[in-house]
């Protein structure tokens, strides 16, 4: 695991204040789960991979617990118990940090942090629509360019699997081959399973079937599984997603991909991740689970979200270099000031300037606390990214008055206190 | 371990974003640790009753671990290590959740919240005073009400201690008995220690000396120790750290009391915690402790720091309600819009329009994900605190126009969309 230092997380807090924004912008509110659940919550449907990386322990109680891999579990459980009466669609928020014990690689850390967006309570097209253009949003508030977003439907895949009667066991093994890309084996799998020779011609068909031109992509993917009553819905259902995002103007660039898996098992339709120019893994992703909460509930609940990955887009950010400065007018203020007394009679009053400068202005004032001469504060102000000094002398201070000091021009003028408040003054 | 749903989730995010702003207020640098660490690491000076009650585990590398139980462990390593070459002082703030396995009561969680604000490199009173100040103006920015410091100083307690050459391992199991307030056990210990009966004399004088005139009482203190010349030296810098204050006009309110500890174990110097109207347990707490940098370094490095507690602050302000008010301004958009389409075919321009109001104002937009009808989705509406409805329809889109409709008015207008956009615009 890794320590997070200054830059990196500003950067961080950066994408999460981002995300926090779009979440009020698109009315999701936000909810905070523990990071500490019951295993059985934890493991239902994470995937084989997954469970076998979860931080697992007893707590003092006796209990089996883990540190939670994703969100979903998570949420899926609170829509079914404590928000159950909420009026639907729920709408909800969550952000933080998630553990896999992943062996460290670029961009895959053991403590990672996420943004997680869920819409509760809608099976239509509309919902998986606002899911896409939501991430797109975020994508672009933090300024992050060339990403596109990978688009398929497992929907499509299952019904062909289940039309030859695989259980669903087997399809979330098949569902992990694919989410691996291993697409001999997949097919070997389905084989083994039971698939005709049909459907094994029908899945490599739509493996071959990508690209970014929505219409005719989904129409051939209509066409390929027009056999399979439930798969043709399926494709129906993905073609209206996009349909209504270039309605919409929606204008990121969406690439279909019919073969495209995501290793979670709870996923029934749409699924899609997010890949940026410079990174080769992706920035997150989302899908359609339509079957996940009624494991927790009676009820069935349809429900679509999406993950965008903090770290990896801030690792995005980084590579891209060009949104530093955006990133730097958010979290680091112009000026940076040093307040100094010229000796130890006069800390009480470089004390009352420090405080009147940070309440009605923007700067960042520190107080030299090290108790040196104001000779020696200032030659080190430079290393510490110093813009101004402000000197509290008793001379000055008689007329209420301070000296400040420009460090990048090396002048220094007195100047009443009223004047130094305007200078630096929230309409300043 | 808790949900937090809707308003506390926004609380608790409102308050730690204030911690944040706060933090960049006073030049403390943002730095992220990981909630998991080595054992050894965060049990060293913790103290024996949070040592029990840790979340310890053996990860998949066979390392005994830990929840971290508080920050300042993972910072002193980090100061000590990543960061050794960092100017100094180095002003740090972390955010985030801490583990302890408490039996839940109120305010006490298992899962708990804390902004963590570390001062490092100074061993001048001017350090202490701004780490008070710094606390004392979080406060007043999240509207806290009724609320005063209660502060000692550990460096007077354990210098007589360390007169009467009783060894630190007794010193700190004194400093938990005082912790709890048990005076009595603390005399017994400290006697049973080898301490001659004027120092006991002078420990039970200083548990009765206390009060918010910080003068009057540093004074008393002074009289009391003053035949231990480094509690005396202990006693002058309380007296100076409280003197700085006045003079810098910090108009919190001090409850100075020589007896008070707290009970981790590093603990050198001033120690404080903050306690709320409403609230009989401190909402958060802090002191200076000098030799822990040197566990994880050959060289010493002076620290004093605050941790206030983000669950407790948020509890004291929904205590208080009357706080409420700034919070709802602002984590709740004032404008909440639905944007519904009159059928399937509108759904594209519905988005559309959603995305613009989304772009150019400060609205929260729902856009109708349910597929229902226009009159279902308004009569939906007010239970969702929907303000107004834009309704899509193709005859008034012909125009550039949407319906508008005031949900508490009970009233509608047809309005071209370039109106709609200015009427919640940024600037409206």
């Amino acid at each position: 695991m890794r320590d997070l230092v200054a830059d990196e997380a500003e950067r961080l807090r950066f994408i999460e204040q981002k995300a926090r924004e779009v979440s009020r912008l698109f009315g999701y509110r936000e909810v905070i789960t523990p990071l500490v659940e019951h295993y059985e919550l934890l493991a239902a449907k994470v995937g084989e991979d997954n469970r076998k990386r979860m931080y697992v322990f007893d707590d003092l109680g006796g209990r089996k617990v883990a540190l939670r891999p994703e969100f979903t579990a998570s949420i899926a459980r609170l829509v079914a118990t404590k928000m159950q009466s909420f009026p639907r669609p729920l709408r909800l928020f969550s952000v933080g940090s998630l553990y896999r014990y992943d062996e460290p690689q670029f961009g895959r850390y053991r403590e990672f942090w996420q943004a997680n967006y869920e819409l509760f309570g809608s099976s239509k097209p509309e919902a998986d629509a606002e899911i896409l253009a939501l991430t797109d949003s975020l994508l672009e508030e933090i300024g992050l360019r060339g990403y596109y977003f990978k688009v398929g439907h497992v929907g499509i895949l299952r019904s062909i699997l289940s039309h030859d009667g695989i259980a669903e066991d087997q399809q979330n093994s098949i569902m992990q081959l694919l989410d691996k890309k291993q697409y001999e084996d997949v097919l070997e799998a389905t084989k083994k399973a039971g698939s005709p020779k049909s459907s094994l011609d029908t899945l490599d068909s739509l493996f071959e079937t990508k690209g970014n031109d929505s219409e005719t992509v989904t129409a051939e993917i209509g066409e390929i599984v027009k056999d399979y009553p439930e798969a043709s819905k399926a494709a129906r259902n993905l073609s209206e997603i996009l349909g209504l995002l270039k309605a919409g103007s929606v204008e990121a660039n969406f690439v279909i991909e019919a073969g495209f898996a995501r290793g979670l098992e709870y996923y029934t339709g749409m699924v899609f991740e997010i890949y940026a120019s410079g990174m080769d893994i992706a920035v997150g992703g989302g899908g359609r689970y339509d079957k996940l909460i009624e494991l927790f509930s009676g009820g069935q609940v349809p429900a679509v979200g999406v993950a965008p990955g903090i770290d990896r887009l801030s690792l995005a950010l980084q590579k891209q270099e060009s949104s530093l400065s955006t990133i730097e007018k958010v979290v680091e203020p112009e000026n940076r000031i040093l307040v100094v007394a010229v000796d130890g009679s006069m800390l009480g009053e470089a004390f009352k300037v420090a405080s009147r400068l940070r309440k009605e202005s923007i700067v960042t004032v520190e107080l030299e606390t090290m108790g040196r001469s104001v000779s020696k504060a200032l030659s080190d102000a430079d290393r510490r990214g110093i813009t101004h000094a402000v000197i509290v002398g008793s001379r000055e201070m008689k007329e209420k008055k301070v000296v400040l000091r420009d460090m990048s021009e090396r002048t220094q003028e007195t100047i009443a206190i009223e004047q130094l408040l305007a200078k630096f003054g929230k309409q300043g």
